[in-house]
């Protein structure tokens, strides 16, 4: 049952580019230390760090039909998620499918699997997260679905739940959390500027934490 | 039995050219989808892009002792490929092969094991594709052979056959059919280019594909 | 039984300074091909060559306190060496942690776990070797020690060992052969650099190495 | 915030019996492909093919506190899913744990970490799916939940959904839809078994699934 | 273009069985080290050794179309190999087509890829080794070729090679060396089992291989 | 500088004994979480379980002349812990080797590298963990060193440390804490035993450790 999910729930951009300010670190400490894909999803090149709104994509291992479906589904401030039903380094998309990404305002790619035309996509600067950089080609075969639920990279992404990628990997917001994530975002934020003058200045952690009666009683010696 | 086969054919250097401005990706396509080395197949920098013709090295791994006798055999135009007979992340070769290899023309290393001095490699703009990067020596004590077939990382290759490696990976273009993938690889880019053209002016390729019949026929549903 | 070590001795800061010159692969090489660690030990960015005397931290997995404890130990000069007691890729160290060691003078981190904040760790070119680049949390629950001996990325490393780091990777320097890791360094590459002009000009490691009689006395065989 | 939700709905047994018939690659099939685990989840001894409820815990990486609250969690014919939130290959449980758990007539273990003690996890049969085998102790200092959703290698598994796991790998099965698998698995077997009559007779695949004009028709060619 | 090669040379049936005797440590040993698989190629059951003529498949990731074309080319005393286009864990196999290929005479399956119903093949004995054991389905839609030369595992099989499978991996002889490399094996079997009593009777191999002298040539130091 | 250290200091047997009936797990809390080989340490068959004393060699990839010369160290009670200076899956050792070693009382083989000959080693039960099981052969060119410290699968072993190994993996045990090793885990085992007992007649760890109201003073919240 191959189904394509026309009509989803998005995140305000407003919200969503307050995301992309905090970054994944900040954002994954706001909500708990949930959410993250999994380490081996690395930014075909450095220094991008965006945010948006979730069009999912279920497909076939080594098959990319559903992507081109997808195109259609996304608008202004979307990242396409597509996860792979078994995993394969196959390159699923390549300049031309990010040209057509672009021109509808998507803002990157989230693959659990494999990319190609890297150089373009980099003078382009339409960034991707994937797990492998692989020129072999797909077929356009068996179907899958759109904008359902997936598994990518070890987490769960609902269509319309908000994306943050960056240097540090790749971060899920679920749709209804992320006014209060920007909200703990930006107090953490304002918290950690305070800490990182004092540790600039030459303070230590241990003293500003108070940290070093606990590691006593725990039982620290110093020799 | 170790032997130095000196007299190999190769592809000329204006269809190598081609191959090198048409790129992995294109070219992989244009020769049905085959000659990809693996994935794990990266190069030290970012953005160098070459084609050249095979010397092949077969070696012991953790022994670079073959690669200083294939340097005699290279000539401007040429790609070394490197492949150990068991796998190993040893760095077969730094800095001063690569002078080498650069002065008697050689364009680039593929080696399916390790490299070392890369900050250097990259200083004289040296391209390495390899398996690992490790400063890790090795030792000169055993034989192995120059210009016979070896399998690097999965594809088999050939002395004198053509190699393309960019950002996507390395790809073999045996060398009887290097014109005709030439041939094939400049088509495919002028059908993409009027493509591009239009994914960029917001058509889908749902449309330009025709695929919204076939996708039906599958069974695909909107909701 | 969790001990901090205060009062380490270091390598003179000279000695460290020449062998940040020398880099990885030619100390390696000059003390006889020890002291590596493993090649998945990989730089944050690239272009950075550092040397310091090691500050260890031995810690469980996915817990990151005893860095805290660690950075009052560090002074002008140190590289903090930190090993999980099981491999872990959680994100050990942040910007907050690393600007708190930059401003004790710390020259950069060797982490065989995970790191985040590579965005802000780059703009503050603060170098970082890792296993991983990762943004999941750490606790700060368990102790461990400080300055005893680790194994670090399958390299043992004791307090006050030279550690130096660049492209290549990680290598240990123990702390009493310094002096003599510098002079054979330095030997070595200054013959080196008599050859790779030789190399420049055309002549082949063959006849530089006088490689071909042992060659032929092998059996290798020209065709 | 962490929870323990303690009556959760369970398939009713008498399916979970028949699951447990099918298999993982047959109820896999009979889902429309779909709820496998990564191919990474192997048993710890061959032979054990079970299927259960799934109790399910999320817990910190090397921290295996939360497991000793979910066993009073479990009733008979239940299976502990446990999910670190970021991998670790800690060994998270050994005899003790499944002494424990077997008690209580749990019918193993699927876990994307760690198991230690598989001498005699194996004696006991009690079987285990895991991504390691690892000694390494954990410890119990940080608060997870059991009975929340998790993604386990790669699946979301939901409290009380049915898992199946045998020497193909792990399969969840999705409460509300376990009947249906059933039905679909049955009658999937009824109909492998007339062909599997076939085929050991020495018919084809060809012929009894009508392969070869379709072949022809996609343009294959005999020689 | 895609095509199916019927008539293939094969190895006749006794050296094909003398192969088996020696298996792929000594075998491999015979041929001078050449014609080893890779080492994540393993056996689904431990204690099986079989040789067999290769019938060779090439075909998609995760498309197992061209292995049921492939069945038909088959005969007694065969060995499918298996491999596809871009590495896929996918099960390409279950029991079904195993009934199908032992109701020919083929003795087990090589492939690059996965397989499924391990428990069932375990149970008839149908040897096979693969990168992976992995539930997930394929797709039938996408041809290949069967009988023509591919790159399995890292190395190169033409079709009526003779392969050779045990527990220490898969070795690949080509055709015309077969019967040489039966009388080096033999050879060589009759020499280890010389060697094999004297060092059951404990005689060290430093004085049966008169290793002594070399060693203290090379530099050893006995302290 | 190559040397064979001839006298060295053991454990005793009868404390060897004791830990080998401990076992890895038991004895690696008995001695604090340490020493433990990495996780990729494998045994070729399941149900052995050893302890001995370490004769180490340190070899160079792909070279096993020093397992010869490391034989003749050997005596009654030894287990042989092999460290090549650089990683390689090579067959290290095969069953002439194993004759050998086994003859001298030797009771298992410990190497960071490949084996071979699995299935006959299984036959004699010469118990082997190693990091892969391959067939490629080794040189005999080059030497390392008998006797020396090494760090094999992250783990710093020194001659006469006490090995022990099981389905668990393989923990080092420090020659001079041999003996306070085996009183802890003697009494570990005690201690275990009677919770067992319990365990199993349905009582749980929450009580048993009392568990209950840290876990509330934590904040675990029951629905």
């Amino acid at each position: 049952m191959s189904i394509v999910v026309q009509n989803i729930e998005r995140v305000d951009l407003g919200l969503i580019d307050a995301l992309a300010q905090s970054g994944v670190a900040t954002a994954h400490e706001a909500q708990r230390r949930t959410g993250l894909m999994a380490p081996y999803m690395r930014p075909i090149y450095s220094g991008a760090r965006i945010a948006g709104n979730a069009v999912t994509v279920s497909l076939p291992p080594a098959d990319n039909w559903m992507i081109h479906v997808a195109v259609e589904q996304c608008r202004e401030g979307d990242i396409l998620v597509v996860a792979p039903t078994s995993a394969s380094d196959t390159g699923y998309l390549g300049d031309l499918l990010a040209c057509s990404l672009a021109a509808r305002g998507v803002r990157g790619l989230i693959i659990d699997g494999g990319v190609r035309d890297v150089r373009e996509l980099t003078t382009m600067q339409f960034p991707v997260w994937s797990r492998a950089i692989y020129a072999q080609g797909t077929v356009k075969e068996t179907l899958g679905s759109v904008n359902v639920p997936v598994v990518c990279a070890g987490a769960l992404v609902r269509p319309g739940d908000a994306i943050i990628a960056d240097d540090d990997g790749v971060c899920v917001v679920p749709r209804e959390s992320a006014a209060e994530v920007v909200r703990q975002s930006q107090a953490r934020e304002q918290k950690e500027a305070a800490v990182r003058a004092r540790l600039k200045a030459g303070e230590l952690g241990l003293d500003i934490y108070g940290m070093r009666e606990k590691l006593a009683a725990k039982g620290l010696k110093y020799q």
